[in-house]
């Protein structure tokens, strides 16, 4: 099959094996994938990862021990556990210390033809959920991940830093808890898509000087700490959706006497991803800077990496 | 009155002018108050602060417009609050942007034979809690801090880091809970004393290599972030209550990966700290090292800074 391969260097492949899956995961043949920030990390050399690139993903099934799944059209949660170890059994399996993850540890990715999955980690698409939308339930779920770890009262003052694709994402389904919201950007195109819907999407100089309950820092950059750190009230929380390679100086002092909450957030749960998607609360589809075909995988990541793009697709079709 | 005053360099000053209380504060004559770190801290430029130090104390109210507290003995809390913004309307004076601290920011402080505070931050001393128990209020209150942020479940497993003053009491306030708590430190004689009340306290090389879903870093020492953050299990909780100058180097991303909750901590509440030592359930008397004489001050500070002291306290008698 076609794979986009990261070994190193990033080649596309026209011969890579295709994945014969263990009894418990489904073979799934791929329609649409999308690429994101940390695809780009990984060709910069984070987490070390070999192997096929992609983890935002919708196929459809195309062989599985249960014969109902076959044919349907799944997206699929990107970290395979183990279900045994102690953090599997605490009910937190995203963080098993035994994981594999899709396109980013231990596990080919969706740059392909086919991928394998298990069962236990898919999810049927909707009829009313289009390719386009439900490639992109991985990253909304990372948006949603924010609301399971902290709860963001209505009556609540946010900001949101970033409007990146998952900054965009993470203000939508913020603006939904009726908070009082304002997103700091430095794209002018970008913010619009927000503030079309509503949504107080500003310059990042532009910003009202009133801190915040909560602040995301969704600005993939190391100086997107301080900046965010700046606008959180004293014991306000201030939740970190960024990766990057390297370390930053924090200043512990002033957390603990403004006593600040600093919280982490990774993966996300894709039930609700999906009902969001079905009901047409997010919009998902304006964030779509370009669409190409696998066997123009390599120019895709080109564009991906161009200041200013947002999210680029690959087509398996 | 006599006072010990930091202006730059620590001096006892026998004509300090003695404080005239407005109307809503109560004039306390001193009789016991304990050195902190942070007093430490003060001589070595934390916080810029220049006056009378000192924050922990037991006294006798002596002129107060509520007659029935005179006489009475008292602690009191250190922030003092405008009542009338919106962090004090929102229930969180001790974060009151115009606040001032007792001995640490601009109001002169306990190592003195008077203060002023408001009779708010008031709270009588039952007859059952002695002198040198209640001069432990406020550092114990700071550790029951970290229970009003955090919920500690009886099943979790915690790890307290530092065996200091503060460590001592944050490890015995939360052995209270039933958890599955560990302490790690450097020094056995301080260790023991948590020991001969059950808790599993040892040197910090010979902690078990079992992670934590609670840990806390009372090292005081920037490296103690780094060792702390070592012990919390993904998606466990690290409360910071080291201050000090200067910044440390973090791993922001791996806080992303493993969604880490790091949270401040610094002051708490009186009421409860007061009714554990009336239950007798934390033993304190056990931290102090020396009483000194008021007039003994800078021989009390230079033993304070030695290392192995605990608890050094000032009589004002």
């Amino acid at each position: 099959m076609r794979a986009l391969v990261y070994d190193g260097q990033l080649r596309l492949v026209g011969d890579y094996p295709r994945p014969v899956p263990p009894p418990e995961e489904a073979l799934v043949r791929l329609k649409l994938a999308g690429i994101c920030n940390t695809d780009l990390e990984i060709v910069r050399g984070y987490m070390g990862f070999r192997g096929v690139l992609g983890h935002e993903f919708v196929g459809v099934v195309e062989e599985c021990a249960d014969g109902s799944l076959v044919g349907q059209r799944v997206v699929g949660e990107i970290n395979c556990y183990c279900g045994e170890c102690p953090t599997c059994r605490a009910g937190a399996p995203t963080h098993c210390a035994n994981r594999t993850t899709l396109g980013i540890w231990g596990r080919d990715g969706a740059f392909a033809d086919y991928l394998s999955l298990p069962v236990a980690n898919l999810h049927t698409v909707p009829e009313a959920v289009s390719d386009e939308a439900a490639v992109f339930v991985e990253p909304l779920a990372a948006a949603l991940e924010i609301l399971e770890q902290v709860q963001v009262k209505p009556t609540d003052r946010v900001v949101v830093l970033g409007d990146g694709k998952l900054g965009l994402l993470v203000a939508q389904v913020l603006g939904l808890t009726g908070c009082d919201l304002v997103v700091g950007g430095r794209h002018e195109e970008k913010l619009a898509i927000l503030q079309r819907r509503g949504i107080d999407a500003r310059l990042a100089d532009e910003l009202p000087t009133e801190k915040a309950d909560v602040v995301v820092d969704c600005t993939g950059h190391p100086s997107g700490f301080a900046a965010a750190r700046g606008w959180v009230k004293p014991r306000g929380t201030l939740a970190l959706k960024s990766t990057f390679h390297g370390n930053v100086e924090v200043n512990l002092s002033t957390l603990v006497v403004d006593e600040i909450t600093l919280i982490g957030s990774r993966c996300g749960p894709f039930a609700p991803a999906l009902r969001l998607l079905e009901r047409g609360l997010v919009d998902v589809e304006s964030l779509i800077s370009a669409t190409y075909p696998l066997d123009e995988g390599l120019a895709a990541f080109e564009q991906a990496q161009e200041k200013g793009t947002l999210k680029v697709l690959l087509e398996m079709g």
